[in-house]
């Protein structure tokens, strides 16, 4: 039997649980791949960005920003939220770094989409790299609260892999781009 | 002023949105670091923990399971929630393991704990490297499809380079994996 028929679940109904401002939740009814009755319970999420932005002499532009669902302060790399399902990662990629951190960058490299949670939502996240950056002026919303600081990348290697950088598109975006750049 | 003080984001009061089966919902009032009101709209996670099984000869215990969120067959490292927030991590990593692949595990390394989602989600996973590992029978919940393979993990690193492996925590384990290895 092929795969896709030996694991896949069969939409039957959708109900919506909440609208919110930032979460919209439903719950499915499905059919499991035997064909049993089962339910899932997820999040429709407008997508995001992400972006590791690079100086010509190997620092990462670095975030640290407050988030209350685990109530401390982090260290993260740009990102944001599409406008929309439809907008351009990358024009959403130049606004968002341009926004938290006043950085433009000539050189974009998309390195593809990843799902933080595929488990229970459907957010994708494009990751890009970031180079022959150009500073300027940062231009955050007047709810939005980060600090900006540029960290060699061998600096957040080391914090990576000793466990302490605990975001995960942070992680995941600066190895890949270590990985790129042979460092 | 201090880091703390300057991005502290402080609670007012929470109100219940959804108490479901896997998410479990809040609203909470909050009040930014300029005392201005605001909302959070966040999921409440019990915690999981993910593996990543590494063979002698360097092949990577794979999981390839239907995502029903983003509606395809994706490739995964194990993992699980825990049964309680009170669960010892590494507990839960080896019931995981053993049920999910069949193999159990003699050398444990925790690779320390990441946020998949922390700007709407407390959901905290904690990522452990298995070695000298022992092949034994899968032993999957009845509501549970996936198909279990052996991966070199060069193979598998290929694939993460190449934007190929969307799942976040996969890409992460692997890339966390492969520098300790020196791969």
């Amino acid at each position: 039997m092929k795969e896709l028929e030996r694991l896949k679940e069969t939409h039957v109904s959708t109900r919506e649980i909440f609208d919110g401002d930032i979460l919209h939740i439903i719950k499915d009814n499905i059919l499991l791949p035997n064909n049993m009755p089962a339910t899932r319970e997820l999040i429709r999420h407008v997508g995001a960005v992400c972006i590791v932005a690079v100086t010509d002499d190997n620092k990462l532009v670095m975030e640290r920003q407050f988030r209350y669902p685990v109530d401390k302060v982090i260290t993260e790399i740009p990102a944001g939220k599409l406008d929309s399902k439809k907008e351009d990662p990358l024009l959403a990629a130049k606004r968002e770094l341009k926004e938290e951190t006043g950085y433009t960058a000539d050189t974009w490299t998309d390195l593809g989409v990843f799902y933080p949670a595929p488990a229970y939502s459907d957010e994708a996240i494009t990751l890009f790299m970031a180079r022959d950056l150009h500073k300027g002026t940062q231009n955050l919303d007047s709810d939005e609260f980060l600090d900006v600081s540029l960290v060699p990348i061998e600096d957040m290697l080391k914090e990576i892999m000793a466990g302490n950088i605990n975001d995960a598109k942070t992680q995941l975006g600066i190895l890949r781009v270590a990985r790129i750049l042979g460092i």
